[in-house]
């Protein structure tokens, strides 16, 4: 172990202390010689550490007492501003916003950088694909998959999602190329040109764009940060106008990484019965929780309305291409319309995968996975309340992201040039909304290791937001 | 060498010679003697060649005189079946051909079977991929391809169709997944719902099977199973009706493998500009040439109407699901396209797909791949010809498969039934048309290898399709 990464680690575990409010605001750090005698450390790496914490303005030093915590977790102003509810409209999007998205999909402020280490996660993933690839036999690569894909790999995912609260057979899956296909073949399946597609606000900027290419038309519904879309909302909104189907992440929307209480899933449930709505379940973070992994909202689908859209794109690889879908009572079209715009899935991929699965891989992957962004989402939240000004974070349970509201003066499409000139991506509020809502709002993620390069990125954002 | 092989190496030939008239019908065939001599054989080898070659009814035994040539390929009798010209109607595909589409995928007699050997092509293709696996690097696998695909392989495709008389550079170029992808993203690019479509007939299902799924009408062109679609039909078609889009395979079109002439290929740009088409080239077969590669239709491209979808399925590996498309006027909106829907491509895949390109691997296994097609072809037609009745045979130059006219009693669509329950695929002539024409048609592929259980199932057909 080489002594950055000593520091490294007492850094991170002082920091989740004072986030879990073990010293509270005001309160000393244990001494620099208790801390080296209890984490067998010497005095510079200790040193080391309480200076880059100061830094950051999270402790502070006092002459010949020691550190004090300046920072107090209870005092991160929760965001408070609100979508507005807007008769439903086709979805426009700009070039502009079309560019931010291709870029904001790395979920990276320095998109250009990708030069870590490869995650072992990955190494042995590969591994499995390469054996597959090996074990091929026969005239199988002049075979076409079935369309709802390799059978061993749906086991797999419904093994997968029975330990999360929903018992599903493999024959409701069919395998897609990722999430966004399959949100693709969901709105494909359950409505037409013209129809009504409610979705969260802020929400998924990818969404939106499907809307847009699908001639649909969007209706905002106000989203908490904490809970999710708002049913009081929603229900407003359906009495107001037809709406054909409802896209939700219960588990953790982005941007705010919002989950979903049991009893505002039933309530969803039953206005979908009342309304007759399709429930689109965008379920991409569902495997990103920080804590326990919440049950997806299609558990409780006793109505076989509800449509579960997932990929691996965000718990394990996003060069996977990788994602499934369960129609419910569309699921018939769906197959139809797999097999007709793409025919298959590549079949030794699916094989690598189910065997990743099945020895057990990918769980410890998520355990390692878990830890990692724990760590990665508690020092943005600690950088982001050293910011000047008036600066509102999201505290998510899960997803790779905070949502983060700034004064009103503050534009962030603007800042988005400005910090793009830098090398850094930031990804603006407007794009998580069809009305271009949330100017000075912005998605900032902890999917990736808050290395040098990136601390340093996130140190000139309050500048070149000019929030300073 | 095994005896088998050598048998089978004999029969080959003498077969190609017999199609290539170097024995004309009624020829003596050289003796038993002077073929052990001249290909250093037993006895019991040319014997034994001899016998499977009149067993097929292609040859016949005299007493004392020798062996004889009983077929002459100037017999082939051409279909001559022609798809009338009918008015657009929306596409409505009935339950049992959406079954047929999905087993006639196969191009196999026996799709079951594939048990074959993995081609000497794959297993260096698959080498490739696991290679470009063991080199992911960083983070990777933590972000998403660009939609238009890794450039490395867009350069090789770019390179591999100059060669094809083509010049195009890698920006005129995005990857898909397979060419169903590319031709479902050309129609949603170039046409909206309630268009009309001009589509060869008979032609690829799958194109009718888009055309439904997005709401889009299909007008029948007739197409010779010689030289493609017909361009006095599609004047008259385009003078009747107002038609958005045209889809064409110049280079060997499925079922019959026709080529267009070039006079023909100027002739449909010229009508094409006079009526505002977009013209969608399916060139998956491209690459199937038995002879000289031909060019794509979009190398005489002048005015940027030509969409090219392509893709390594029939060329390569149907497990791959890489396939290409270059969108002309339409490039930006199918780049859009391509984001919305499905984000990105593998780029693990492509790279590995690249490499294999790039160190000449991809251009041996073709010209392998000819060879095996060509005897492939040939096997297929002489058996063909000692079929009982009337039986008309399309001699394809390329693609898989040769179409089949049959007396017009045959129900295909009946026999396809009845086949299933042998565990045999045959693939109705009604699935190549929107209004069910040709009725005593069938498709047969030659991609596979006639070993001796395809050789058992074809010899089955006619007592299957109640021609004896």
């Amino acid at each position: 172990m080489t002594d950055e990464y000593r520091y490294q680690q007492l850094e991170g575990w002082l920091l989740k202390g004072i986030l879990d409010q073990r010293w509270r605001l005001g309160e000393r750090l244990p001494s620099i010689r208790t801390l080296c005698a209890e984490q067998k450390l010497s005095k510079a790496t200790v040193q080391h550490a309480l200076q880059r914490l100061e830094a950051q303005g999270l402790i502070e030093a006092r002459p010949k007492a020691g550190y004090f915590v300046s920072l107090q977790p209870d005092g991160v102003k929760k965001p408070v501003s609100r979508a507005r509810i807007e008769a439903p409209r086709p979805v426009n999007v700009s070039d502009l916003l079309l560019d931010i998205m291709g870029r904001s999909a790395a979920f990276d402020l320095l998109p250009d950088l990708h030069r870590g280490d490869l995650p072992p996660g990955i190494v042995t993933l590969n591994r499995s694909i390469g054996r597959a690839l090996r074990r091929q036999k026969g005239e199988d690569s002049q075979y076409y998959d079935k369309p709802a894909g390799f059978v061993g790999l749906r086991e797999q995912l419904a093994l997968h999602h029975a330990r999360r609260g929903w018992a599903v057979s493999p024959e409701q899956l069919c395998i897609t190329s990722g999430c966004q296909h399959a949100l693709f073949l969901a709105l494909m399946a359950s409505c037409e040109r013209g129809d009504v597609v409610a979705v969260e606000s802020p929400g998924f900027y990818g969404v939106l764009q499907l809307l847009e290419q699908l001639g649909l038309k969007a209706v905002e519904v106000p989203t908490s940060l904490e809970t999710g879309m708002d049913m009081d909302s929603l229900e407003e909104v359906l009495e107001r106008w037809k709406v054909r189907a409802c896209i939700v992440s219960p588990s953790f929307s982005t941007p705010g990484g919002a989950l979903m209480p049991e009893p505002d899933k039933k309530r969803l449930l039953s206005l979908a019965e009342r309304h007759d709505l399709a429930v689109i379940e965008d379920d991409i973070y569902g495997d990103t929780a920080l804590g326990r992994s919440p049950d997806p909202l299609k558990a409780l689908d006793g109505e076989d309305r509800v449509i579960l859209c997932s990929s691996f794109s965000k718990s394990l690889s996003r060069d996977l291409r990788l994602g499934w879908i369960s129609g419910a009572r569309w699921h018939d079209r769906i197959l139809h319309l797999k097999l007709v715009t793409q025919l298959a899935s590549s079949r030794y991929l699916q094989q690598g995968v189910a065997d990743y699965m099945a020895d057990g891989s990918f769980t410890s992957h998520l355990r390692r996975q878990r830890h990692e962004l724990s760590a990665n989402r508690d020092r943005l939240i600690a950088s982001l309340h050293t910011w000047p000004g008036e600066v509102r974070v999201s505290t998510p349970q899960g997803g790779l992201t905070v949502w983060v509201e700034l004064p009103e003066t503050v534009d962030t499409l603007a800042a988005y040039t400005n910090a793009l000139k830098h090398g850094i991506i930031i990804t603006p509020g407007p794009l998580f909304s069809v009305s271009g809502q949330f100017e000075n709002c912005v998605r900032i993620s902890f999917a990736h290791p808050w290395n040098e390069s990136r601390m340093d990125a996130l140190r000139q954002l309050p500048g070149l937001l000019h929030i300073e």
